[in-house]
C-alpha cells in the first residue's frame, strides 16, 4: 500500500485497514497544507514549514475524510486541510500564550522567531483556512469552521479566566474542554457529513482526548510526552485529575499554585496519582470513547466507515496506553 | 437628521451630505458589532466593549456601504460589520505585538487584560467576522475578506522582518503598505461592489492613509496623536519619511536604531522634518488621493456616490491637516 511519507505512525492502523482512497486523500491534505503556507516568501516559509514538519497525528483531517467517505471527493480534502490549518494556527498562538519552547520535540515558532512573527503567522494560517473553503464557494463549511474557531477562542479565554482558581467545578472544566477541544473534533465530523450522531461521536472522542491529555500531564513520563510533568499546574490550569484527586485528598486545594516551582509541581503530580485519580479519569475517558463508538451503530453507517472511525476512536486512547 | 451616537465626528461631513439610508445603515453596523461580541460572558465582554467603545472612524464600513450604494441592503451591512471586526482583531493583535499601553487614549486589551486574553480575543473577533458572512451564505465575501486578512498578516510579517533595517527601499516600503493597510481598504470597496475602479480607489486611499500615518508619527504633536513622536523609530519600523529624509541627509542612516531612547528618537524626528521630507511625503499622499478620486469619473458611478466617496477620500487627508 502506498502511504504518504508525512503521515505519522499512530494512524497506521487506520490506513492499513482502509481502502486505497483514504491514504491518497490524506496525501492530498499534506499537499494542500504545504501549498497553503507556501509562496509567502520571507521567513514565514520556514516558520510554517517547521510547524508542518512537526507533523501531528492529523486526527482532525482523518475524521473529516472518514465521515465524508469516499464520495466526499475534493470538498472533503479541502475541509480536511482547512481544519488542520485552524488547528495549526491555534497551536502557534497557544505557544505564544504559553511561551512554550518546544512542541513535539521541536522549537516552537515563538521560540525560534519571536512573539511578533508567531502571532502574525497564526493569523495567516487562520485566514488561509477560511479562504480555502470560500474560494470553493463552500459557505456552509466556513460557517461550521468559524463557529468552531469561536469556540476555541472562548475555551482559551475561559482557561485564562479560571487560571489558578482551585475551586472550579468539574462541570466548568468539562464546559471548557468542550470549547477548547471537543468543538473542533465535532466540527471535523460535521464537515465530513452534517449528521448529529457523527457530531456527538466527535464531541465524545474530543472530550476523551482532552481528559487523557490532562492525565498525561500528571503521569508523564517526560521522555514520552516531550514536556515536564505538572506543566498544567505551573500554568495554573486546573484539570480533572486535580479536581478528582481533591475529592479524596482535599488538602491538595491548599497548594499555592502561584508560588509553584517545577520540583513541587512534580511532587503534587505524585500526590494526585496516589489518590487513584488518574485511573478514575482514564476510566471516564474510556467510557466516553465507548459511548462515541455506540453512536456509529445506526443503519446510516457502512461497515468500513464504522470500523475505521472506531479505529480512530481507539487511537485517541492508544496513544496513552 | 438622525445620526447614530457612536459615529465619531470625522465622518460628519459624509453623513451630512448623504441621503438618509447611510446613517441608518451605519447604525446597523454599530449594532452588528455589538451583537457580534456580545453574549460571550466572562471578561471578554468587557475587553471587546472597550475596543468597540474606543470607536474609530469606521472608514472601512463606510467604504463598503458607499460602494454598495443604497441597493446594497443587508448584505452590505453584514460585509461592513465583518470588515470592521477583522480590523478590530488586527488592532488587538497589533497591540499584543507592540505591547502598546494605549490606543485612542484608552488602555489596550493587552494592557488591561494581558497578552493571553488579547490573543484569544483577537482570534475570536477574526472567527466571528468570517462566521457572520458565512452564516448568510456569502462565500464570495468570505473569499475577499480572507485574502485581505492574509495580506494583513503578511504585511505584519514583512514589517517584523524589515525591522531596524535602514537600507530598505521605498519600493519595499510601499509593498508593505499595500499588504498592511491598502489591501483592507481595497477589500472594503470590493465587498461593496466588485469593480476594478473601486478597488483601485480603495488601494490608493489606503496607501495615502498609511503614508500620512507615518508622517504623523514623526510630526506629532503627541497631544493630537495620542502617542509619543518617533514611536515607529523606537519599534524599528522604517517608514517613507525616514527613507525620503536619508536621500538628502544620508547621515540619518548611520543612527543605531537598536540603541535608541525616546529623547534621541524625538531628535531624529526633528532631523527628518528639517530635510523637508514630511512635506514631500504629504504631497505624495495628496496626489494618491487625487488619483483615487479620478477613478470615480467613470459613467458607472452616480453623482451622490462619487461625491460621498470623494468626501471619504478627503477625510483621509483632513485628519492630518
Amino acid at each position: 500500500m502506498t502511504r504518504p511519507s508525512a503521515v505519522p505512525p499512530p494512524v497506521t492502523a487506520v490506513l492499513d485497514a482502509s481502502s486505497r482512497w483514504l491514504p491518497a486523500r490524506l496525501g492530498e491534505v499534506e499537499e494542500g497544507l504545504r501549498s497553503a503556507v507556501a509562496s509567502y516568501g520571507e521567513r514565514l516559509g520556514a516558520d510554517a514549514d517547521a510547524t508542518l514538519a512537526a507533523g501531528g497525528k492529523r486526527l482532525r483531517p482523518m475524521l473529516v475524510l472518514l465521515c465524508a467517505g469516499e464520495p466526499g471527493g475534493d470538498a472533503s480534502v479541502r475541509a480536511a486541510t482547512a481544519i488542520e490549518l485552524i488547528h495549526m494556527a491555534t497551536l502557534v498562538h497557544d505557544d505564544v500564550l504559553d511561551e512554550a519552547p518546544l512542541r513535539r520535540g521541536r522549537p516552537t515558532v515563538v521560540a525560534s522567531s519571536g512573539r511578533e512573527r508567531a502571532v502574525a503567522a497564526g493569523d495567516l494560517l487562520f485566514s488561509r483556512a477560511f479562504g480555502l473553503l470560500a474560494d470553493a464557494g463552500d459557505a456552509r463549511a466556513v460557517a461550521l469552521l468559524s463557529a468552531a474557531a469561536v469556540a476555541l477562542a472562548r475555551g482559551e479565554l475561559a482557561q485564562r479566566h479560571d487560571a489558578f482558581n482551585l475551586s472550579i467545578s468539574e462541570r466548568r472544566y468539562l464546559d471548557r474542554c468542550r470549547l477548547k477541544t471537543a468543538a473542533l473534533f465535532e466540527c471535523a465530523c460535521r464537515l465530513g457529513r452534517d449528521d448529529d450522531d457523527l457530531g456527538a461521536f466527535g464531541t465524545e472522542i474530543g472530550l476523551a482526548f482532552q481528559l487523557l491529555d490532562d492525565v498525561l500531564d500528571v503521569a508523564g513520563p517526560p521522555e514520552r510526552t516531550g514536556k515536564a510533568r505538572g506543566t498544567d499546574l505551573l500554568d495554573g490550569t486546573i484539570t480533572l485529575p486535580l479536581i478528582e484527586a481533591a475529592s479524596s485528598d482535599p488538602g491538595i486545594r491548599e497548594v499555592d499554585l502561584q508560588a509553584l516551582d517545577p520540583a513541587t509541581a512534580t511532587a503534587i503530580c505524585d500526590r494526585i496519582a496516589a489518590t487513584g485519580a488518574l485511573d478514575r479519569v482514564r476510566a471516564r475517558a474510556l467510557e466516553m470513547v465507548a459511548s462515541a463508538k455506540r453512536r456509529l451503530d445506526g443503519a446510516q453507517f457502512k461497515p468500513e466507515q464504522r470500523q475505521l472511525l472506531g479505529l480512530v476512536a481507539d487511537g485517541v486512547v492508544q496513544r496513552y496506553s
